[in-house]
C-alpha cells in the first residue's frame, strides 16, 4: 500500500453536496493508482454553516492534514479572497472549483472550465465549435463560456433570465476575447440566433428532476445542430433526449461532470487518471450504462440515486 | 474495495507528534482488513496552536468528516471539558486519548490504561501483580497506575520527583480501589519497597534519547523481580536492558504504544485488529526487530528514527 507521504485527503465543501458523485469517482480511481485516499462531503446545509465560512473551514482543513478541496456552490465565488494564488483561466472566470493546499498556501483552480473543455473533445469530437447559442451564464455558465471561446467559438450568444446578469458576463468575456462576438441575447430574440448557430449549450437548471422542461423550444434544433448539457442527473434530460431523437450530436452533461473530476484529480495527485474508467464508473454510480439513452424502468438503484442526487459538481 | 460508508478519518491532536509510529500502524492493519483508512497527524508545534485550542480543532474536525481522534500531550486532560460523554475508566482517570464522534457527538475513552492492561497480558503472562513500584504519575503514569490496580495490584507505590502530584494521585487511587494499598513515597523510601515488590515500572521519561540514564539504581534489581517500561524509543532503554541482563521478565514501552494503537483501532472501527501483526509492523518502523534487544550499529535507519521520534503515544 501506499506510504503515508503519498496519500491524500480531499474535501468537498458546497451546500447540499451529501450524495455527490465527485468523492466515489475521485476514490475508485485513486484506488486503481494504489493511492491512498479519502475524499469527504462537508455539506453546509448539515453542518449548519453559511456559504461565507468556506474561508475558516479551508484554514481548518489546513491544520487537519487535508491536501486539497473541491468548491461548489455557494462557495466557488466566496473562496476567492481566501486564496493565496489563483490559476490565470480560474482568476479569468472568477469562480474556483478546486483549491490545492501546498506549503500552507490555498491555490485556485477551475477544472469546470477544463473538464467542460476535455469532454467536449472526447464526446463532440471533430464538430465545427463556430457560433454557438448558450442559456445560462450563472457558476457552471461562466466556465462553460470560456470552455467554448477557448474551443475557438466566434460567435457567442448568451441568453439568461437575468438579462443583467447576461450582459455583463457577455461584457467580461468580449473584452478577453476580441477577435470573438459575444453577446447577451433576450430568450425571444435567441431563436433566430439559434437557427444560425452550430450548436446549442444548455448551463441552466431546467431539465433537472426538479426543474423538468426544457430551456428553449426544441422545435428549433435541426439535426445540423450539435447539442451540450451540463445536467447529468438525469443524463437524460428532456433537451438531450430530443436532440438526440431528431439526429443532432449530443453532449450529456456526465462529460463535464467527469472532465472536471479528471482535471482536479490530476491537480491533486499530479497522477493522469483514466478519464474512460472514470467516466463508466461514474454511469454505474449513476445507475446508467455506458450506451444509455434511457433509464429503464426496472432500474429502482439507479431511480433512487436520482431523487437523491442533485446533480451537483 | 471499501464504500464510502466504510472510510474512516482519524487524526492525532499533541505537540510533536508529526512523527508518531501511531497512524501507520493504524493505516496498515486497516489496509488488511480491506477498510478505506486515512490517519493524518495534527502537530500543535506545526500549526501553531495552542493545547487549549484542541476543542476547536475537535469541532473542525467533525465538520470536515473525521470519525475519531486520538489525543495525546499536551491536550489529554483539556479536552475533558470539550467532551459530550466519557468511558468511566477514562473519567476516573481524568485523562482522555481516544474521542470517537457519533452522529455529531464527542465520546471519550482511555486506551493507553486498556492498551498497558493489554500488553501486559501479552508481554507478562503469569507473572505476580501483587506489590508494584512504579516511578512516574504524570498522563502515562496514572494510566498504567489505573490498569496496574485493575490487574488486581494489592500494593502500589508511586514515585515522583513532584512528590505533591503522586500524593495526590496516589490519594485518588486509593479511594476508588479501597482494597488495595496505594502510597506516594520519596525515591529514597523508594529503596525498600522495591526490595518487597514483584515488580517495577517506569512511567517517567527518564531512558528516552534526550532523557539518559534509570529511573532508579538498577542494582536494586533481583531477578525475581518484572520490569515494565512506557518509552519505546528505545525499545532497549538502560532499565531494560539492565534487567534483561540480570534474567528479570521484561515489558518493553512498545507493548503499551502497541496496545493504545490495538484498542483505539478496535473502537473506531468496531474491528478486531491483529494485535501481533500490529506488533511485528511497529518493530518494523521503530526499525527493531521482533525479537531485538539491542538495535545493531548497522540499522542507520532505526536510528535516524529514533532521532525523529520522541516515543510519543
Amino acid at each position: 500500500m501506499s506510504t503515508r507521504n503519498e496519500s491524500y485527503l480531499v474535501g468537498l465543501i458546497g451546500d447540499g453536496i451529501t450524495q455527490s458523485l465527485t468523492p466515489p469517482m475521485h476514490e475508485a480511481e485513486a484506488d486503481r493508482h494504489g493511492l491512498r485516499y479519502l475524499y469527504r462531503p462537508v455539506d453546509l446545509g448539515v453542518i449548519g454553516r453559511p456559504g461565507t465560512s468556506v474561508g475558516d473551514l479551508l484554514r481548518a482543513g489546513r491544520d487537519l492534514g487535508f491536501n486539497a478541496f473541491n468548491i461548489t456552490h455557494p462557495c466557488k465565488q466566496l473562496v476567492l479572497e481566501h486564496l493565496d494564488e489563483i490559476d490565470p483561466r480560474a482568476e479569468a472566470i472568477q469562480a474556483v472549483n478546486t483549491v490545492l493546499i501546498r506549503e500552507g498556501k490555498f491555490i485556485g483552480y477551475n477544472t469546470d472550465c477544463s473538464g467542460f473543455t476535455t469532454g467536449f473533445g472526447h464526446g463532440l469530437p471533430g464538430v465545427t465549435v463556430g457560433s454557438v447559442v448558450q442559456f445560462g451564464s450563472g457558476g457552471a455558465g461562466s466556465a462553460v463560456a470560456e470552455a467554448l471561446l477557448s474551443l475557438g467559438a466566434q460567435r457567442l450568444c448568451l441568453v439568461d433570465v437575468d438579462v443583467a446578469r447576461a450582459a455583463e458576463r457577455a461584457s467580461e468575456l468580449a473584452a478577453r476575447y476580441p477577435d470573438a462576438v459575444v453577446e447577451a441575447v433576450t430568450a425571444e430574440r435567441a431563436t433566430e440566433h439559434i437557427a444560425a448557430a452550430d450548436g446549442v449549450v444548455n448551463a441552466t437548471p431546467v431539465g433537472m428532476h426538479h426543474h423538468p422542461g426544457t430551456p428553449f423550444d426544441v422545435g428549433l434544433l435541426r439535426p445540423e445542430h450539435w447539442v451540450a448539457d451540463v445536467i447529468y442527473l438525469p443524463l437524460e434530460t428532456p433537451l438531450v433526449r430530443a436532440a438526440r431523437a431528431l439526429g443532432c450530436s449530443v453532449l450529456d452533461g456526465g462529460h463535464m461532470a467527469v472532465g472536471q473530476a479528471v482535471d482536479a484529480f490530476a491537480l491533486i495527485t499530479g497522477v493522469a487518471p483514466d478519464s474512460a474508467r472514470m467516466r463508466r464508473h461514474f454511469l454505474e454510480l449513476t445507475g446508467q450504462g455506458d450506451d444509455a439513452v434511457t433509464v429503464p424502468a426496472s432500474a429502482p438503484e439507479g431511480e433512487r440515486n436520482h431523487e437523491k442526487q442533485e446533480g451537483v459538481l
